[in-house]
């Protein structure tokens, strides 16, 4: 049996027909309508529709969607999907209306770490924590050889977990969230806080920025680092201290095999995964004699969130 | 078929008779021989044979050892028990040799976590945390129904994931441990510098100490908390401050369905309790309209070890 | 001999004639000329003409200016004022052009606590800190009887003195400044975010604030308190903790006789006072046994700034 | 005129002539009797006597005794010196008795600071911040010239003031003191932390301390961070930072024209402070665009005390 894994982003619908193996033997992709929920759920149908069509009769046997949101336990509701608009949407019912087949609603990021965890950077381990350090920090927890979606879906929310008590202000409405230290955001606003109060040490990052502090994005940074800056090591350094602190916390409290790094940050490579590592092995409690969990970098890159939805809808 | 489960603790080893409905029919208890690998193998066999000798011919199928400290993952070998001087040593092959019956070791916190899930005041959830408020902070995981143990083993070890960054100076070598802020010894502490700093305060705690500072224990916070005297009560406010605080931050990165308070503090009852689900409530993200995990106070008491060694067993 | 004391706002310039007892015996005021220098100087030039004429000639001996940023060691020239778009200007040479009398340069803060020092609220004590817990926090101190403006001009800048290592950002480019936790700002941040995450405790500042939490400002907030409404207590019990740990902070480097507290959060009076000084007080270093400083609230109000500039000029 | 220095340390009484430019012209030394305040008013006088004896009659003017302990802003009566035993003592009262000059009492890390601020390597400036990193950290004030004492006596006592809230707790009764991070004891915590939970990375430091960890001290360190081992010039880096943050703060505050480190840990020279500039230059506000104050090492060293408190009766 294939299955179809549908990952509904901000911006696109990209759906795939997934094998066992976790292999993407077709694919399409459309605009995602925004605050419409019969239009996402026509636009799904659609996708899936056309994938069956270019395959044999009875060959797809069921639809794994991916949501940007909070879904609920029973894998049908999304609770609330702020950048899609969604609020206590059945989505599940909705892309039934259009689709004959069983179908499960996941959270894209727990899609995206059961790919990891089956086909990509986590395979053949059963205790897999993925982290994704992209504009904010996102999570998956693959414990025991199973998803752990929570009691009520919402597991996994790593990036909000408190680093720093009365730390920086988070847009959830609590202080020091681990996503104001170690994600993408962070690491930008570390590179324009250098530039900024320090421009002579931040002159490469600058100029690849026009001159302009607010153009410092991501990008600049990790092309600045990979170049050899200083300055932009400096913040990658920074950065990677914190999310190894927070792989310190996490192996505690769940002693996985290994951690996934996943995320835009993590394109930087051993950029990030040195004082990732560093700062790691000098954290995590019961040092020395502890075996450390390895720290690696996804392998999915974008596809994780099809191949995972399609799979998931497969168990 | 019945069990035996064995609470080998720092000064006795406690061991029961358990059925299926996690009840306790015939219990005996030893001395603990310390440093004495083979003297502790021999006392389990005892403290088996005895109870068995009492109980219809093979009506105990199994045997389970609960031990404090770190258990591998085969659940045979203890990695490490500092307060029993053991290293690297194979607990079961050396119990098996005093006694005929299949036998795993467990790590004692999650021993107990796994009864309070099964038959205290965890019971009917599938997502539980247990958290032991004792000298330090242990704890315990039952997620998606069963006992998580994490990779080596040495998963729950939630007292050690860092509550502050350059935080407290823990036994562990790192700073910031949850164990140093919410804790039997982090009340105590909170007493002590009181009534030091603030004699006139502290007044109370201090007479029930004999006017000692160091003699101000727990009990003695305990018992002034009960009496209504401010300054205690204020200890027990801090304590559950950064006990609700470190939930919240469990319940971002597992979603459980509710947490289980057990150890020395919690006997407080509500004194503790209101402030850790007041500051739960507070910190946790995804407010408002996040489903709030239940904050209960261990039922089992100091059973909880081998009745969960003995179910463990059976499983 | 009189001197004139001129207070240069964001929105008004405000003069008056002080004398020797602090006394202001006339005032006139003129709104603020915004990024002009050139004509700033004449609105102060006029503002002292004007005063001049209604006193009998040679009365007034000099004239005080304080301007809201930083000001060089020499009292003449303004390093930068962002509010009014002043940068490295010689604004006591331009003032010169217009006014035949000694001028000095003040910054307006320095100013206000020299007022408070000599007239208000620290009259007879020699070593005096003043905190203005306005949007942000400025500081001015008085050591050994004679203000303190540093070697560069910018001392007493507390509302930049670091309270949470890696904390809120703060708009001077680093984190966890004090500003972020005990100002107008910060009070203001707590009511916002009580409401936000727990709109049924937040009900009554809500209210005040026709729904929206973003109309919750410092205003609503003491008028919720004062009513005593325990959200709006709490976001000032918070606020008061945070400063009543930055005075044990000044005091351990400082040790004054006394602290006074000014700016708008200060209007709640004792709503702010009480948890101030109860956390100074907890916090202080050599306790029990040290000879707590003064926590009082400033006396002079709006006037201190030209008080001060004018005693000032005296001196 | 000349006059006499006397400082008054836990194991020695050392005293000499000390003349207009800071130079000592003679000096003696006794063991310090502990616990005895008569036995030490005699020992002081002793040692004046004998130094009186050696110089034309006339020529020493005044005596002036630096003691480690709280000193009553009359610079008469000490409060409280834990080391030497004394509580609420009359000290110039008592040494009155055994020398007919004019007396005065002063705290040892003023008059060091004095010295360093005339003499040594603050001369020439105002505004001096003295900061002692030794086993705590103890630290003196010369501002607008003078001393700055307080209103009690106690300025000055920066190593108390709050670096980390929550954090490590110190033996006055707070948490998060500076002295805590930046001195001795925090290098000597760096490194037998280091050793003890990476046994390989704190080989070199291991191995000139007999491989005991608790015999890591701070020479050791200092002497493997010289021979250019990592591990050890990791300890001086992170205990550097937490210093500079401290200065930055300082810098915030007072507005110093120059730091002047001394104590035990700047014996390592540039070791120490090019992670001290480093750190004080990206934490202190106002950047870019502020004029550092400069961060040099004591010059006077063990002989600060001795030239500071007779430099102080002088005046």
């Amino acid at each position: 049996m294939l299955t179809i894994g549908v990952d509904i982003g901000g911006t696109k619908v990209a759906a795939g027909v997934v094998d066992h193996d976790g292999q993407i033997l077709d694919k399409v992709k459309y605009p995602t309508p925004s605050h419409d929920p019969d239009g996402l759920a026509e636009v799904v149908g659609r996708a899936v529709r056309e994938l069956r069509e270019r395959r044999p009769e009875r060959e797809v046997g069921a639809v794994g969607v991916g949501v940007a949101g909070f879904v609920d336990e029973d894998r049908a509701t999304v609770q609330v999907a702020v950048n899609l608009g969604l609020l206590d949407e059945p989505l599940k019912e909705r892309v039934r209306r259009h689709v004959d087949l069983p179908v499960v609603v996941e959270n894209d990021a727990n899609a995206a770490a059961w790919a990891e965890a089956r086909f990509g950077a986590g395979r053949g381990s059963d205790h897999i924590v993925c982290v994704t350090l992209g504009t904010g920090i996102g999570g998956g927890l693959v414990l025991g050889g199973a998803l752990h979606r929570g009691r009520h879906g919402v597991a996994a929310e790593v990036g909000h977990y408190r680093m720093v008590p009365h730390g920086r202000r988070c847009a959830c409405g609590n202080h020091g969230c681990w996503e104001q230290y170690a994600s993408g955001r962070a690491l930008v606003a570390e590179g324009q806080d250098l530039a900024r109060t320090d421009p002579e040490r931040g002159e490469r990052m600058l100029k690849l920025a026009d001159g302009l502090v607010e153009r410092i994005e991501g990008e600049v940074i990790t092309r600045a680092a990979m170049e050899g800056d200083p300055a932009a090591l400096e913040c990658f350094r920074i950065v990677g201290d914190w999310a190894g602190l927070g792989l310190a916390d996490l192996a505690a409290i769940l002693d996985p095999e290994c951690f996934v790094l996943g995320g835009g940050v993590s394109d930087a490579g051993d950029i990030l995964l040195d004082p990732v590592r560093a700062s790691f092995a000098r954290h995590v409690s019961g040092r020395p004699g502890r075996r450390l969990a390895e720290v690696r970098v996804a392998e999915l890159g974008g596809e994780a969130g099809i191949v995972g939805a399609g799979d998931l809808a497969r168990h």
